[in-house]
């Protein structure tokens, strides 16, 4: 049964189901869906996809996340940042269009989903840290500009393309002369709405004496209202006569489940796509599913949600439709509207059947101006600059990443940005680490304690160099502390004993154990020997099952003090002001 | 002056030059010429180059690195591991024996060059370190195998290829029924001669009254006796009348310096190759220049040495030869001999540049046999495959990186092997950096001294969670302290405050920020308060430099103690047996 419980999570929670909960998932499912329905449209229009797609993308995928998954409240569907890197993978192979570019979102969403599945049961779901934070911000706020600029095509209703900041303005400008008015009206009252219903449709709401909380939740539905709204304007003043591009026709029912009918040249171009797309939507994911569950002191596993993202996009592939993962804004809404469990998920894709059954023909008229308005209302509130600012302030060289995954993702793209935001981090890492503290200490008079000669008043022996590392001792910074002993050593040339006090060195790697060695040897050569001291246990079992002990040309002691005092010249002592 | 000096290191040592040093860098300029001769030869062979290119590669080199170079006995020219990789890239936009292969040659040294030197005048030497020492070793020995193996075909005197080691077995094995006997017998007699020459011949000599020392260095001469007696064979036999491959005939004279006629489409081809020779021609060299300097006391500075190299390599290209760098048994045979300063190199660079005019003639008869047989001699000495048992004994991930190293090196060649052992070293850096040692603490009763509660006997109190973190908090593993921590507390519902003990901690970066700014936040909500104990004085200043000390639900303790009796409930203290 435990067995069952980590890979079938649903057990943990489906015995002890109460028909409170029930009601209140019910009502959490009413308010996502009607939610959903609209960002479901959007986000197919953002993917280059027809407007079911969106539909199909969120009934499967979310009945097998309530499955599989480990959050009890995170609501999984088509999210913009993924829409917009599957647009741009998509454009690579096939146009916008062709059931080409319909097979190969599918392709791409079953290979998402397996490379997750795959990570998550090899345990892997660790990789994910190697995205730093403010790479992930800095790349969301740049995919967020992308995408509001990508969208003002359709608020203009000219065609335009691009898949970069330069060539997406590049390509409005050319195409501005033939602007639309009656898109870029319907538009721009969408978004002055849906900014308007943020604060004030609330405060309306609670005059006409409706609860804060429930007013806040109602608000959640002017994307709904907006989309009736412009229906019914786009018939009155017959839209489709004036040349406004509108949603059109859509096949009403369900989608059909079969693997996609893929060849491997379209699995060989879609894979790093889909590896990318899969590691921003489940670090998305997971930090939205981490928050939710830590405020009802829940736990999510995170290898088990890479098992359940993979298994909820594999649905979204064999549905025919693209990649999905857990979004931000809906989950919110889902956990204040009160959903307990992942049958509210459940209850949401019966929601999104029904109305891909029933509400399609309605859509024939909705003007796509009204979707791209509600995509750039929800993209603009994730860009936030402020990331620049406060990194500049803390250190520069997380300034520096964020900076470079920035412009980056403008200048070149999505998929160029996540991969030089994920370099950035890693090389910025391991310049770091390679470049450790290290400074010389003598004694405080008068204690045992040991400190910086540069910072404070410490007696010294100019036979005995004693240095601290401030850092693990690994490949990348061996080098470095063997150019800072042989610098250190020539300036001093009456040193006798050199102390290598190793309590803030948590690790040693194969190369630094080298490295040592060679200083040991050259030390030795020269009539000089090495000590260590304050050696941590970890250390010292490893150094012990090599050699390097025995042919140590000094000691090991367990205290920085002893080996000061044991190797002192005692007539010589001097004291060093700071 | 000082600034000279330190972009012309020449400078550093010309104006105290003595006559002592002059006849010193004379003798070893002998030793080295005679050694470098077929060395030369051996490897243009090896990078699939005629035998002039080698010599070429011996002259201009020299000269530029003895100006730019901070190595005093370091001897650049060709070298097995970079000629075996040049071969590789150059086959890859050529065919040997095309003048499009000499050009490709060419423009790779150059590119190659202009890498390095730009590396250098960036100051980026620190990027050489994250090529681990067992990656290295891995590398070094899987690429010996390689050249062994592809010289196979020299010594059964047919033509065969390959880069990796299942291509040239499979076209070694198909074209075995040509083999040509006089070619193997040729090069078994030079192989076996040579490996003679290093025990044997030292012995000989010196039972012939030879000092031990000029013994030694005579017996280093083997090759170019070895040269020298199979013309002397092939004229005798008639090799040329029994398809015995020759060197044939070679032009005499200097190389002609000009910038190589490139094209883009070549430069972006060499690019990347030009890149992994320059980082594994400039590890190796630099690990041969500090051995050497720090047995003399003196001191190489890395970015001039990039400088250096560049500088020779440019100077290569310039030849119309191929990369170069600083090679082991040449510079240690020229350290041994007495060489003082880069004179000898300068010296050593006339004497190739005089055999290139006046010596060609007589390697028209040279069995290419035997050229073979030097380099599989010379290459056999680098493989050590001992580097696997150590490293399996001290640590499974410095074992794995090397094992994947080799592997991937003898199976698919040397540029994926080296562009795998850095992406493993690399990953399984952040592997270990990623799962940090963190231990539960508690007081050591009777002193101050916290401990690990697995492992000793300490007070620890219900109401405190005292948890040690024994690494920097990075992007890369705050992930692991936030589920840590929560993990904790889902187990121990009486907690009321959380120190987090601070003092193995060096570093603390934006992402680890916001981990701890989450955990506060969480903390607060459940009314705990977060106290951090024994921050170092970085972190601190770093800490101050955002909001949040401010935001700390708790306090910051100079030291865990004072932590620790702050916020003791007394009545409920209680001992836990290790």
């Amino acid at each position: 049964m435990r067995a069952l419980q980590s890979y079938l999570p649903v057990f943990s929670w489906i015995g002890q189901y109460s028909r409170q909960a029930l009601s209140r998932d019910l009502l959490a499912a009413a308010i996502v869906t009607i939610m959903l329905i609209p960002q479901s449209l959007a986000y197919a229009l953002l993917a280059g996809l027809p407007a079911q797609v969106g539909l199909y993308a969120s009934i499967v995928p979310l009945a097998v996340y309530a499955l599989f998954g480990t959050s009890r409240t995170l609501s999984v569907g088509p999210v913009a940042v993924a829409s917009l890197m599957s647009a741009t993978a998509l454009g690579e192979v096939a146009a916008q269009g062709t059931t080409d570019y319909l097979l190969a979102a599918a392709v791409l969403a079953t290979l998402s989903g397996a490379f997750l599945a795959l990570l998550g049961i090899l345990r892997l779901g660790f990789l994910a840290n190697f995205l730093s934070h403010p790479v992930i911000s800095g790349f969301i706020t740049a995919s967020g500009l992308l995408i509001a600029f990508s969208q003002l095509k359709h608020l203009f209703g000219v065609s335009a393309g691009g898949h970069n900041l330069p060539q997406i303005i590049g390509s409005l400008v050319s195409h501005l002369h033939h602007i639309n008015v009656y898109a870029l009206v319907t538009g721009s009252a969408v978004i002055a709405f849906l900014y308007w219903s943020r604060g004030g449709a609330g405060r309306l709401l609670q005059r006409l004496s409706v609860p804060a909380h429930t007013a806040g939740l109602l608000s959640k539905a002017a994307p709904v209202v907006g989309v009736i709204a412009t229906i019914i304007v786009a018939i009155a003043f017959n839209f489709e006569g004036k040349q406004v591009a509108l949603v059109g026709a859509i096949p009403s029912g369900l989608p059909s489940l079969h693997l996609p009918h893929f060849s491997w040249d379209l699995v060989r171009a879609l894979t790093v796509p889909a590896i990318m797309i899969s590691i921003i939507g489940y670090v998305e994911s997971v930090s939205v599913g981490k928050t939710l569950a830590a405020k009802r002191r829940q736990k999510i596993d995170v290898n088990q949600e890479l098992i359940g993202l993979g298994a909820a996009n594999i649905g979204s592939g064999l549905s025919g439709a693209f990649p999905v993962t857990g979004g931000f804004s809906r989950s919110v809404v889902n956990f204040d509207a009160g959903a307990e469990t992942q049958l509210a998920s459940v209850f949401t894709a019966v929601g999104i059947a029904l109305a891909s059954v029933f509400l399609t023909p309605f859509l024939y008229y909705l003007p796509k101006a009204t979707l791209a308005a509600t995509i750039v209302v929800a993209v603009l509130s994730l860009v936030d600059f402020s990331i620049l600012r406060k990194t500049w302030r803390f250190s520069k060289s997380d300034f520096l990443a964020v900076t470079i995954t920035i412009a980056v993702t403008l200048l070149f793209g999505v998929e160029a940005g996540v991969s030089c935001g994920v370099a950035a981090s890693i090389a910025l890492f391991l310049y770091r680490t390679s470049r450790p503290h290290i400074a010389e200490v003598g004694l405080v008079e008068g204690t045992e304690h040991f400190r910086n000669v540069k910072r404070h008043e410490v007696v010294t022996d100019p036979q005995i160099l004693t240095i601290r590392v401030d850092e693990s001792l690994m490949f990348s910074n061996a080098g470095y502390l063997e150019d800072r002993v042989y610098g250190d050593l020539a300036a001093n040339r009456r040193v006798k004993h050199v102390i290598l006090m190793c309590s803030a060195i948590n690790e040693i790697d194969w190369s630094a154990l080298e490295v040592l060695e060679a200083i040991n040897e050259r030390l030795a050569e020269q009539g000089m020997q090495l000590h260590l001291s304050e050696v941590k246990g970890p250390v010292m079992d490893r150094l012990q099952s090599t050699g390097f002990l025995q042919h140590l040309s000094g000691k090991v002691y367990l205290s920085q003090y002893r080996a000061f005092v044991d190797n002192r010249s005692t007539d010589t002592a001097q004291t060093v002001a700071a």
